[in-house]
């Protein structure tokens, strides 16, 4: 995978150029201070300055030594502010204590592009968080890019840059792949794994502790970087969440689009412990950052092998029509499990046209299988080969091929490989190629490669890969959601809002705080006597529902402060007077401002609206069945506030309980555009008042369109502020 | 992993010797005919000789080769019964159509074990099958053990028997570990995989269309096998579903087990599709052989990596004590991410002893992290990793450890490497390690696997094999369950069975058969005028149910045939009334034999038993709780019938709503021994009564222990039969 083009001669980003970014000066400098170099071949600081020497670097490169007359024979300077040229990019590699001292001498001589390669900062505690502090106040004053500090450092392989400003033992492959990675011993791994795979590189960066320069800036300029095709990033904390989601959202959608595959780690709870013993970083729950990566285009992967597996088929072949796999194999058992795979991820495995199957017994013996999966059998040789892989991606059932090889002992495996090699030359679907085994294989497999042509250990593996095309392919398939906001009486909202304290809303705040956005309260009135509440009742219609209402009471029904499907004005009456002298007995501190009398609701589905503030993204959105959906299935889905149409829709159809909605158990179909136009409302009303900390319409009743929706509960909890400081 | 022992010189079986079986003709032959071959090396033929005769097979061979002088120097025989001496095995490489000659000249010879390499039998269709029954019968007439045909034939690595018999390219590699497959293809790519991870093999062999030898008497076999530790099986197809499960039993389980992992393909309907124009055969539902493989001791994986990776670890590192994980990584993100596999997979990455840390903190530099996983920093070396495994290893909170690598500048791979092997040298706790990358680490990486350290390219795929090996130890600690009959009225079961024809036995008639098999039927009578209706009901006590009993009605709501909740005897007489006429309505051909009358059943959760035939494994159990459980999540378990309490107690609590029945929604605890009671007879009634096709308790109302379970609905599907040929 090291040609710098696809196999078509072209690239797949359309022609743009890059402007001027600040990030030009980290990875196209015409000059390069390293700045703390040894003489000691084998330790960081020698290493980096000797690999942009060796590495052929177009510029010039300046080693920064205090005492040394040179290093490797080029000549030294006390200070980089002594060096007589401009100076583009500064590679500091001084202990962590001195870094900031080297750093502001950067910004006096005028250099604003700066790699710190140094660890000993935030991640080892609150000192080094100090000295990281001074890192950016002294970036801030004179306006450094800084990537790191605690990092491997950036590779561009550009032929006409060629710089490896980073420890990594080899300049990797050109290649159209760009990788970032938070993690810097990840990344020497990751260039080993892939030079034996002939992957190569547009990009690499390792960006540390990104105390300046996030992944968020990195991959807008890789965006805009007309060598990179696809997008890879390693991430242990996420510390701007929205802000990587809006630019994930422009570089992964529309015209150039570019795709973003990431592993964030610390999935679980240890691990994301383990992250923040390493990092520092607080962790946001792992389910949300889940869903809203999906909800941004970016596609979430485990393991650095799905990474590439999915990246070198995005990037050196045709973006496939659709789902539908064509296999051919020469061993029968592998394309069961291939044809296993592929429909496990998704994919179709279909029917070929009578005609394909005609010419394939036309070339095949009798025994061969005709049908998809297409068995050319173990004794077959090259010719077989080409004839079915041609016959199966002629068919227009076919959007892409995979070819499945086991090395019998008359397989003429590197023949084989050059007739893939050859049809793919002149074939408009995607090939993937999974010549099993190891030793036996290799020759056919480098030819692959060395050709483009993915190729996977596994067949399982091709087909996990072409399942992430297709997610790309349908990520921009689908138009972009925007939240455009809904007409509300923000006003309404901000009286209430502002008058409370910190805390939670009552009962009749909360509802009037809905009602100002339009969700759809019933007919209430908190009353203060049995005779109001009478009136209220009469007022609203029977049946009605009697809420006692106290600040201190969030669960009502625990202190029986709660009374369903009263009837008439006189048992109005009783349920105000049981209420109240219930509440009484059972929570005789609280302060009881009233009772609410609302309508009664009619049955429906029971389904709860969350919204809370996550570390990372801010204000998300939950969704769920209520019952035992939410409390013992853990069946919800998260969205990012405010919320499109397109994106509220995928929640509440992602729930497993969806078909719920629809009617499945034999009931009237739920009005899921009235859930949708909820969901975004209180998107919209947790965007507008950062003072709601927290959020549950709990349940929402929805029945069918004839009657609506309709919220049956509601807890909102405020955080500190108040009096006009909000929003 | 090419040791025949494991790295304490011993083998992991206990000291049993083979005794004489009918397979040891075809793994440790004397002597070894190749029946049909030809002069042509790079074909089938000439490559199986020769393979014989150039590993090293220390027995004599025979080519047999009609016309031939000799084959590659050796004497040639027109036919098997011309060679003057003792033949103990024949492989027969013949074209398809002659191989039942030659396998009839090898019974005259007195040849009783066979393997038939030639296809163009059952899996070509008709007339290959037909061919296939000839050559079962030649085998029964001959007591011939015949492997095939449509192999690759078998493979045996003793140093004392070192054949050869199969058309892979090279002999494999010694070791402990046997792969068994169906799939004779997949089997070179095993071979050419295994040996580039230096893993060997004790037996290796494709068995094809299993036309006489199955994957039974091989398990059988191996599990005798002192050379063997670990069973490998590729399963296209399951065709006595019943003894696999019975065989794998007792071969997992008990003094002397061994593990058996396997992958069983045709997972999805299209891949069970493709399984079966490939092999012919039918299958039963994936989930169900999902659950019964895990009740047999058989871990069922879906990827030859995955086969591998847990292997290596079993057979050869000690067997560990529990699931606690200890990490030694030179990186923090590989460090994070093994963190966040080991806890998805199972495992736990425990908190290390402050005595631990101390010894860590007083070897590594202050930036390390001495938490689990301990980071030993990018620029450890050798002495450092072993200084932190030691003490990782020597805390008792820790089980096992995984070390991992990225190949830093400074990092001395190889050192490190045999760092690593001189402590496990020593230790009792197993290790495995994950060098990331590919070339770098090629060395250090070749190290570990000569020495039986089990390695893995990422640590996530260490920490599955790891959780592979929990699940086999886990497996061998429970007792084995035994399915002991419950004392059951069987005879006034065969009553009601044989004196019913094929279809649906009516409500009464199937409530007589569970009543009959323990289940808790409530009161019940089959009225025929309303006043019988009515004295049935003051005799059970109301208030009672009223169902129409009608053959052709299976569906009793449906015609409004049921009312519930009836509570005097003028209500009794009023719903019979009604029942009649609505359903003389709705379904005016439908024979009415009468309204059944019963106790109506006190509330409690609906819990779902069912039972059906699999093609393969026979007669299955299903569990679940009713309505959305079943019906939207498809959350149901399976076992195999008859069934054992500790099966049973696995199947309902491994329902993901089983919470519900422990009362986690507020309700009170299920009496969930009186439901694993039900089931049980409910499995030894359709094991008892083959004529029962299908069976639906649906639902059993299971209320708390002080109430029980209390059978609602039931239909009961007999099969053709009858009139006393049932069991």
């Amino acid at each position: 995978m090291s040609a710098t083009l696809n196999r078509f001669g072209e690239s797949k980003t359309p022609g743009k150029t890059a402007g001027v970014s600040p990030l030009d000066g980290i990875f196209s400098p015409k000059s390069v201070a390293v700045v703390g170099v040894t003489n000691t071949p084998g330790t960081v600081p020698f290493d980096i300055f000797y690999n942009i020497l060796s590495a052929g670097y177009r510029g010039t490169v300046y080693p920064v030594a205090p005492g040394k007359r040179s290093i490797a024979a080029v000549k030294a300077y006390r200070y980089v502010v002594d060096i007589e040229d401009d100076v583009d990019l500064a590679v500091i590699v001084f202990p962590a204590d001195v870094v900031d001292r080297a750093l502001q001498q950067c910004g006096q001589k005028g250099i604003r592009a700066v790699i710190v390669i140094s660890a000993g900062f935030r991640e080892v505690g609150p000192e080094g968080a100090k000295r990281e502090e001074r890192l950016k106040n002294i970036c801030a004053d004179y306006g450094i890019s800084l990537i790191g500090p605690n990092c491997l450092g950036a590779i561009n392989t550009d032929p006409k840059v060629q710089l490896n400003a980073s420890f990594a033992r080899k300049m990797p492959l050109a290649g159209r792949i760009a990788f970032l990675s938070q993690s810097g011993a990840l990344c020497t791994a990751v260039l080993d794994y892939a030079r034996d795979k002939q992957i190569g590189f547009s990009k690499f960066v390792s960006f540390g502790n990104k105390a300046g320069v996030t992944e968020v800036e990195l991959i807008e300029y890789l965006h805009q970087d007309t060598s990179t095709d696809a997008i890879l990033l390693y991430l242990e904390e996420i510390r701007e969440g929205r802000r990587l989601i809006d630019a994930a959202r422009r570089v992964t959608h529309g015209p150039g689009a570019k795709p973003i595959l990431a592993i964030k780690s610390g999935r679980t709870i240890q691990g994301a412990a383990a992250a923040a013993s390493h990092t520092g970083s607080l962790a946001g729950e792992d389910a949300v950052c889940d869903e809203i990566f999906r909800e941004a285009g970016i596609l979430r992967v485990t393991s650095i092998e799905e990474l590439f597996n999915a990246a070198i088929l995005y990037a050196y072949q045709p973006m496939p029509a659709g789902e539908r796999l064509g296999i051919v194999t020469n061993a029968g058992g592998p394309g069961v499990m291939a044809t296993d795979a592929a429909i496990r991820e998704g994919l179709l495995v279909p029917r070929l046209e009578e005609s394909t199957r005609a010419k394939l017994k036309a070339t095949l013996p009798a025994t061969a299988n005709t049908k998809n999966p297409v068995d050319v059998i173990g004794d077959a040789r090259a010719d077989r080969y080409m004839a079915a892989l041609e016959a199966v991606l002629d068919d227009p059932n076919v959007d892409q091929g995979l070819v499945i090889l086991t090395p019998q002992s008359m397989t003429d495996i590197e023949a084989i490989a050059r007739g893939v090699c050859q049809i793919a030359r002149g074939a408009t679907k995607p090939i993937a190629c999974s010549f099993m085994g190891a030793t036996d294989v290799a020759p056919g497999i480098h030819l692959l490669q060395s050709a483009n042509i993915p190729h996977y250990i596994l067949p399982e593996w091709g087909c996990a890969a072409m399942a992430a095309v297709q997610e790309i392919r349908r990520w921009r398939q689908q138009p972009l959601d925007h939240p455009e906001p809904l007409p509300v009486d923000q006003a309404a909202a901000r009286a209430v809002i502002d008058r409370a304290e910190e805390g939670y809303l009552s009962e009749d705040q909360a509802l009037a705080v809905l009602s100002a956005y339009g969700l759809p309260v019933p007919a209430n009135h908190v009353a203060r006597t049995a005779n109001e509440a009478v009136a209220a009742a009469d007022r609203i219609g029977y049946p009605v529902v009697l809420r006692v209402v106290s600040p201190g009471i969030v669960h009502k029904s625990e202190v029986k402060g709660v009374v369903l499907n009263v009837g008439d004005a006189s048992a109005v009456r009783r349920a105000y007077d049981e209420i109240l002298s219930r509440v009484a007995a059972a929570a005789p501190e609280a302060e009881v401002r009233g009772v609410l009398v609302r309508r009664m609701i009619p049955a429906g589905h029971e389904v709860i609206l969350g919204a809370k503030r996550d570390p990372a993204f801010g204000p998300v959105l939950m969704f769920g069945l209520g019952g035992v959906f939410v409390e013992l299935l853990k069946d919800v889905t998260f969205g990012l506030a405010p919320i499109g149409p397109a994106s509220a829709t995928r929640m509440i159809e992602h729930v497993k309980a969806f078909r719920l909605l629809q009617g499945a158990r034999g009931g009237e179909p739920a009005d899921v555009a009235g859930i949708r136009d909820c969901l975004r409302r209180v998107g919209q009303l947790v965007s507008d008042f950062e003072r709601i900390a927290e959020l549950d319409v709990n349940p929402l009743i929805a029945g069918p369109s004839r009657i609506g929706n309709t919220v049956a509960d509601v807890r909102i909890r405020l955080g500190a502020g108040g009096n006009g400081e909000s929003e």
